[in-house]
């Protein structure tokens, strides 16, 4: 078979791990041909093309990123997009496209299974907040990530008697502070799903403070007080409109300084979460995600989406995948609770 | 309420963590009493124990090891054994117990149950060979320690032209090399579930040699080859009597080096995957293990483990929970014989 | 002989190495008696003091910070302060003073050693900016902390074709960001001895997309452009009055992406620089550095400080450490301009 | 200029940095034409040769091992090896060689240069134990891997109660067993340089277990006991005639465990010392050797070796850096003993 691979959106950790598994099971078992188009959907609708043999793989495992570029371009979103993919698909003879990616690349995968493509999907978010499978790749990484920063971080914050805020990613969903939070003994955590209260951060500062120790606050960036519009008065634009740096973490640091009169600083993690080597877990998971994709494919299936359940790789409806973001719930939150303080 | 607390059989990172939550949410929130006993089952015994206080588990969440200690004592294989370690949880006015062990340990734990003694276990294996649970904390620790092995080791074989062998852990399931092998991109895999033919494993060997790189075989500890009293021959114990490093690993390499007329060099990682801080995911799984026991033996339980179902922690017989070994089902071996050779 | 010993100023990792040195020669060589001074200068003030022994430093060699504690105190700038050290170290019956710290630390030293205390300084400063020695503990760490981030970046910025730019530590010297970008493979390297030139930036990132890759851009956090004014632009203060995150490397990518015409990204490493576990450079130095400030105060020396040159741990005069600070030289500048672009 | 480099001997972390430094300082300041050979003087003796351009160098700072494959040919062991090798550097053009190796590749490259080949080399031993410079790349590397194996072993040492005994690399010269030990908090270091007793060893063990913790010895390789037949009689060589795993440090934890009665294990940590992406240090020390000799090739010089002292790089005659060993002295050996037991 001729299948088509791409990878879009943010990057992650074990995207490699994907196309490297795709390449040697497709075509070391079943013979297939693999073309990878570049930059996600961009490629497909641009014909921008890359052949994989098992040379182009070689090496790949262990690199972070992805070797096929990522882009956010949504055909859908583009005049004409739609026929041009179509297109594409039909005169390289694409047989079978594997697109792995979040929630929009999935998007555009179901609206092209409808539309008659035989897709087969491979969920990806460093946010680990697509439903339908237990974990994503790269949350892992990212988990391990700032778990190390936060090891770190206990150290500098005792020995000055300071509190020290770490921003992490999380836009809708707080999973890499949660797991982050609970891994590196943090004192407080702080996630999009529940709105906090400022005064309760700052008691459990306080309290950490008077066991001897110095406080490590989670917080991940889409976090929000209860108390909005306190936080907005910190402009958070650059001279240019840019999205400033340290929005959440460097305005709740000044607010715990304020508050509990010691001195707080923040560090915002940001990009070095999402780069990288894989941690084992993700490269197990990804490189299991990528050869049931491509058994997925030889099966006949199409507007599936490959998943993990317990330590299963199964296959649920794309459009069960993409219907709603996995939150973090109040249990889970309830065990980050009991390190409070 | 007044909660016993140990740790027996081999250490593994995570023991700790576990040890912090049951002490954390036990005392903070329940307001119970943690006696810790010291060494397993021996401080059972011989009513050696350290009182557990918010204090005790300040800061030992990263540490590998336990700070309890640890043992192989079996109370049931000592005279008297059962009617002291009786005695001592009557006098001590223990209420309930939480031992943290593998399938040993657990035995001891089922037995106890079933004289009358209140008894949550919480699973511990590093060889992720206990039935019942998804995964058991240390497992993840241990396969990085052996991916990053591999992942220095592929250099220094491509440079040399030379076979490396790497043995880890796994006496009778080969979950460590497995995955390790997979996230390591191994080119052979072998695992004590099936026994292997040199022959085989040279010619992957060699096919690797072809492509311009040199192979990576990843050995369990407990594999065996078809041609058992071949790898007999090559005598296992020192002048002392003592088991000597490098079993299956040297032998094969031996073998290897023989066969395919180029280098070959064995590394036996040893207790190195065993010891050390704990990755994020064996963190936050042994420190929601801890979280689960205190809260079944508040809900009344007993005779019960907690275990790992995908993302949730469960309670399982602890009978079933030791009945049988976990393996390495073939099509799971399978996922990793596509990247041979 | 009764010894105090403090750290002052930011923490650095390798400061627990230094201390545990001095505890482990003195008190197991020597049999000296050695008090911790709380806090660096503030516990010499206030007579703040904590008692070591050889369980004191156990297990602390790996852990960062200082379990001493430390401040910015300045005697010399406090009411009545000199008088007030003279007197602690004369009631204690110190015979001799270990201070660990950098510029501000010595600076104190310094003038206690004229009037008439046994000092022995040991240098400190993650920045490597202190003259008379080679290196300074804590900077190899700090260096290794940069370069992971950068090693993690490059396969961020290669799958999206965006630039990064890494703020690492460096006011005043650029050593960090030398040695990081040096070692990290960076496409530009900015420190403050040399004032850049935003469109000399612009085109290494122009030529390093040329080349289908993605420039990684690392910034001393004390960098200028030449043309000053127009960073400044940028507030750098939030609504508290406080530092905001991401000055110079928030200010750049701004300023990369206008004229790039490509996506731009800053992350600043901030404080995970200076926490977390010393490299074994580091603790090989700040040991051997601990040893050494035992055997100088047993010589019966006094204002002088340790030094590594070469291989060898000397000692200096202190006047002449603090007398000037340790820049990057051009030549070194040079050997990183090779790789621009 | 046509300038060849090739890699010979053991690899070691780094080499791939000075090729790299060799390639873009060629290539991009001085328009030269690098040549490498396969292999080390394998390549030489027979042609075997890969053109090196700046795409050739791309991505390979971060990688262990070395991409132009190593040997341990020597031509002047080979009938006709020297006529060979001049043949070569005449019929390819050559004007200066760069040979990347320890004591055997720079013996090659002393006669060499004697014989009229331009030959500026570059020192390189994991041991760090070639004379003339301070130290050598790979050795920081592995220092590093070793001191997180001890860091690691701690914790499960000191969970079961029992010795581990860590082999490290250090044939001739204990260096790594020095700064490996000393990073990692080691209660006894053996290295070559000093037989060691082993009544002296156990007597260290006995007194950490006396203080509630348990031993890690660290021991190199090539480390003899005084009282020397004893370990002999524990055959080193398998069925196969091959040297086995675990020669010293098996044959010690035997000791140990007879004389102390409690377990002792041991560790060999082998090749994962020498593969894998180099330290900070390493990567910095190395683009430097590389950065340098091609400077030396353009200044005209021939016969010398580029070597670290203090911070500068510089040159000294090839004779005198391999004409003895550098050896770890009495003084930095007392420096380690300060914390034995």
């Amino acid at each position: 078979m001729r299948i088509g691979i791409l990878t879009g959106g943010g990057d992650c950790p074990g995207l490699n791990a994907v196309i490297r598994a795709v390449v040697r099971k497709g075509i070391g078992e079943h013979g297939d041909e693999i073309v990878g188009f570049r930059d996600g959907w961009r490629g497909v609708l641009e014909s921008d093309t890359v052949p994989m043999d098992l040379g182009s793989v070689r090496g790949i495992l262990p690199r972070g990123g992805t070797v096929l570029g990522t882009s956010r371009t949504n055909p859908y979103a583009v005049e004409g997009g739609p026929e041009r993919v179509l297109a594409t698909v039909e005169r390289l003879g694409i047989e079978a496209l594997i697109p792995i990616g979040g929630e929009d690349t999935l998007g555009v995968a179901t609206r092209l299974a409808g539309a008659g493509v035989r897709v087969v999907g491979v969920p990806k978010t460093i946010d680990n907040d697509l439903d339908s499978t237990d974990y994503t790749f790269g949350f892992d990484t990212a988990v391990g990530v700032a778990m190390e920063a936060i090891d770190r971080l206990h150290t500098t914050g005792d020995s000055h008697h300071r509190t020290l805020v770490v921003e992490v990613m999380g836009r809708h969903a707080g999973w890499i502070a949660l797991h982050a939070g609970m891994a590196g003994g943090a004192n407080v955590v702080l996630i999009p799903e529940k709105p906090f209260d400022v005064d309760g951060v700052v008691a459990h500062c306080l309290h950490r403070f008077g066991s001897g120790y110095s406080p490590i606050v989670v917080v991940s960036e889409g976090a929000k007080p209860k108390d909005g519009d306190l936080m907005l008065s910190t402009g958070e634009r650059d001279a240019f409109g840019h999205v400033r740096l340290g929005g959440i973490g460097a305005a709740l640091a000044s607010l715990i300084e304020e508050r509990t009169g010691r001195e707080a600083r923040a560090v915002v993690l940001g990009h070095i979460q999402r780069g990288g080597t894989p941690s084992p877990f993700d490269r197990v998971l990804a490189t299991r995600f990528g050869l049931a994709a491509v058994d997925a494919v030889h099966d006949g299936q199409s507007g599936v989406m490959v998943a993990l359940r317990g330590t299963d790789i199964v296959r649920v409806p794309l459009s069960a995948a993409t219907a709603q973001l996995k939150l973090v719930p109040p249990e889970r939150y309830a065990e980050a609770e009991v390190f409070f303080g």
